[in-house]
């Protein structure tokens, strides 16, 4: 497996990145993470992933024990040791144990950890290509008053068993809905439905209840640049099927066109026939890369 | 750290007993578990604990490589190995590790793992003498309908979050509501409530959005022979500040008494002075650990 792991203060294979099952971040899945990607060489929006980093590690009472400086310098070190030019960088900080015999999260040294990975794809880009298959799985998402999803938080058991019901269905993916019925977020991704109210693109997307995407906010800025209306709202399901377009926002991948809903056609395309507002996004997406202002060359 | 582990097939101290972090049970809390106890030797009620830690890798489709027989002489060698006469041994199984660039959990072999440390109290036994201080936490608990309850797993921030706000505000632990305001479980523990309607003691406790204990079913058969009156049903936060007693179950402690809610002493008692229905059940818990069809003894 290529890449390269930060743990207990070094850098170490893959192979070798292992953690105690003691430590609370996997007992009690009490940790944080954030991933960015490099893309031809270049970090994208590192800012925007450290910026949110730091304020899940603020709210969840993390002390990763590490600086942003320090935390920058440990991911392009991860890329640059596992020799990658297009990465999926993640940084996370654990609660770590308890003190012998107690239950108390306060006797914990929080860990923080890191590693590089090859750059991990939503959906291949073959499939990619075709549009890809979602449904909209039985598990509602976890919500925001039982779990703030702005912290980005590896409670993913929903989207596991969306998963699977997806699979059983002949699809890749799911995406699911709140306890009120309104389409949130998949594993890895935000959901985007694009309606044509009198010709002119409106887009809409979860306001609420879903991770605040980096990929979403970078969408949301080349929409609002295209002159795309654009809705942060509720978006109950009745409407979502009725979408002419519908993609998917996420680090891994960009902007990832939707080819059917439930196994019905979005917009009547063909697979690999995609909208027009989808495309342009797809393509603006890419084109960031070179922008300097998006992008942080590797060390 | 006094224990002992069993990971990749073999028993190793507990600090070797190490993860992969690209587990998926740490990157997306995707594992269950089981807690049994061992008490003075003997293995409290180890087949319902087997039997629900079955149940759950089924509904979790997880395929741990083990029998039954295999999981049962494990627990017990690991407490061999640990020295141990009272003991907290859990059984667990992770997704696994995905394909090289997938994110299918269908790619995973799945990993069954094991360990037995000292025995861990949900409070200090000097701290039930007192009884406890409980709050009701702001975060819901997280709901059946995105993760079930009764699929014991590590979703634990909402609880997390809740311990926090117990500590702030001078308590030892958190009870966590349902979307409906109606009082569901803590973190490791379920919640009886005792009210004195003419005289006859009445216990309440949720039917549902909670984990269903194996201390909890003993409640529920103690107090069945007590000839006391059981309600399993949503029990309102209202009707909960109402109650002459509460009391927590939980493999860490059994019948643990709940001196204060959120500051008020319960049922109007000084600290350490409980009532008779959470005396009495402490003290049949703690006798059925002489019963033999309860007890299984360490090999």
């Amino acid at each position: 497996m290529q890449g390269c792991a930060y743990i207990d203060g070094a850098f170490v294979a893959p192979e070798d990145a292992k953690i105690s099952i003691f430590d609370w971040g996997f007992l009690h899945s009490d940790a944080t993470y954030d991933v960015a990607h490099v893309w031809r060489g270049r970090f994208f929006r590192l800012d925007d992933h450290l910026d949110r980093f730091e304020a899940s590690l603020a709210a969840l009472r993390l002390v990763p024990g590490v600086d942003r400086a320090r935390m920058r310098e440990v991911m392009h070190e991860c890329v640059r040791r596992a020799g990658l030019q297009d990465a999926y960088v993640e940084v996370l900080c654990t609660r770590g144990q308890p003190a012998p015999g107690s239950r108390d999260p306060r006797s914990c040294v929080n860990r923080f950890m890191a590693f590089a990975i090859p750059f991990v794809w939503i959906a291949t880009p073959e499939r990619q290509r075709q549009g890809i298959a979602l449904i909209v799985g039985s598990p509602r998402r976890i919500p925001a008053a039982s779990v703030d999803p702005r912290i980005k938080n590896y409670h993913w058991l929903d989207f596991v068993m969306g998963l699977y019901e997806a699979y059983e269905r002949g699809a890749e993916t799911v995406g699911l809905l709140d306890a009120e019925g309104h389409v949130t977020e998949g594993p890895g991704f935000n959901v985007f439905a694009v309606f044509r109210p009198g010709g002119r693109p409106r887009l809409v997307s979860a306001d609420a209840g879903v991770l605040e995407g980096v990929s979403r906010l970078t969408v949301i800025e080349l929409a609002r640049a295209a002159g795309f209306e654009l809705q942060l709202r509720p978006l109950p399901l009745a409407e979502f099927r009725q979408a002419d377009e519908i993609f998917l926002t996420s680090t891994g991948g960009g902007v990832i066109a939707v080819a059917s809903l439930d196994g019905v056609p979005v917009g009547g395309r063909a697979p690999g026939v995609f909208g027009p507002v989808t495309e342009r996004l797809q393509r603006d997406y890419w084109a960031l890369h070179d922008d300097p202002r998006y992008g942080e060359p590797l060390r």
